[in-house]
């Protein structure tokens, strides 16, 4: 049995709580939370206290808080050379105070608190400082999915930065998509079963494979009817221009 | 029994000609090609000629080719006053020829020949001139599809300027994504739960209220450190903070 202390009360920390509490091989001895509401449908399963002076024994300790508040509350346990990991996609590893055992346990994927999230397809990133605890966090990651990867803090970032392109960015992009549609008395809608099929395509061809439309094509007077068109949208307009101009950058270098 | 000439041998064209065979109601007397290797999968079920001259009697005739072409076929016609339509997003119903009944019947997806298309959930726009001809385009997309759609030319146009949008430049955020997971060594199918989940947020959740990550929380320190990482790469860093910044004003100007 492993016993685990969980500090946060955010939505990440919310189903990580109601995850843990599904497996049977792991204990949720207690949860440090400030604000307990969020949490509160956990009450009567977990103690949940609001102080880290309080602090029970436990085999992992995980900070599930916001990435400015880690190393704070990392350096405020009172105690040594126990297990520690934050679940941050961007902070590295060294946040965390070196006096206790470092680790990062990082799920790649958003998380709304109303949102059931299928833990079974989550991808989790692990790190640690060494092979036992590499182990340790693999173990318990294992229980949860079985889609598991060491990586490192540098990766780990970058891994952040390609999560903001192809998940916010994408959104925004859809955003505008559906901006236009609105002017224009269109329905969004419309354009779901275009969305699923472009997010899902990648599965089986590579983005770079996968690409369609007027900006590869190079077809000139498209592409002149759809700027012009843009003109009183000045931020779709230099969107529209740059991604267009990026488009045809990489093309003619794959030539 | 509704009679049927399809012009083209492209994706769509091969699409279209596979799902009007399989309905009933509706016969394909020909198929005009001038390519016709690409849909030699047909050429048992239905007589393929490569030139218009000898172009068959039919209710409708589908000209399903690129844009460039779509004004001199359809001038090329050997009759008058039929109805004849194209399948374009961005050609307004008046790039054909005035001397026949004009329609557009725009399939919105992304077509690969080599990948099933499912009809049922493919949305269609119906334009065209008069009610009659309107009826006889919803009749006839109505055994293709439950999802159809009267659109005229200009909101044709901002439907497909919001595809390429949702599609196209969604496609290029997920190759700039994949770059940079093959730069650092990190498999790019971590990334597929998000981008999945991400396309399947906006059918329940407006991509405004579904924005997430650090532009939209204005997380400086996050920021900061994502823009010094893509440093290296000129074009990732443009669009990153070209994006950052119309989301930062979206957001403002909601608040």
């Amino acid at each position: 049995m492993i016993k685990i202390v969980l500090i946060g009360s955010g939505n990440l920390a919310y189903h990580l709580i109601k995850q843990i509490l599904l497996c049977e091989e792991l204990t949720l001895v207690q949860v440090v939370a400030r604000h307990p509401k969020t949490i509160s449908d956990f009450l009567s399963d977990v103690s949940v206290i609001a102080d880290v002076s309080q602090i029970a024994e436990a085999d992992l300790y995980i900070i599930a808080v916001s990435d400015s508040v880690i190393e704070t509350i990392s350096a405020s346990l009172p105690f040594n050379n126990q297990l520690v990991v934050h679940t941050s996609g961007s902070q590295s590893i060294e946040v965390l105070s070196a006096k206790n055992r470092r680790g990062v346990l990082y799920p790649l994927q958003t998380f709304s608190k109303n949102k059931t999230v299928n833990f079974n397809e989550l991808p989790f990133c692990i790190e640690a400082e060494n092979e036992k605890d590499s182990q340790l966090l693999e173990r318990i990651t294992a229980l949860f999915t079985a889609k598991f990867y060491h990586i490192n803090s540098q990766q780990r970032l970058a891994l952040h930065v390609s999560a903001v392109f192809a998940s916010n960015f994408v959104n925004h992009l859809y955003q505008i998509s559906e901006k236009i549609c609105d002017d224009n008395q269109v329905p969004f809608e419309l354009l779901h079963p275009l969305i699923t099929e472009t997010a899902s395509k990648i599965k089986t061809l590579s983005p770079l494979e996968a690409q369609t439309g007027p900006a590869v094509r190079r077809d000139i007077s498209i592409l002149e009817k759809h700027i012009s068109f843009l003109h009183k949208n000045k931020t779709a307009h230099s969107i529209y221009k740059l991604i267009t101009d990026s488009i045809q950058k990489l093309y003619v270098q794959k030539l």
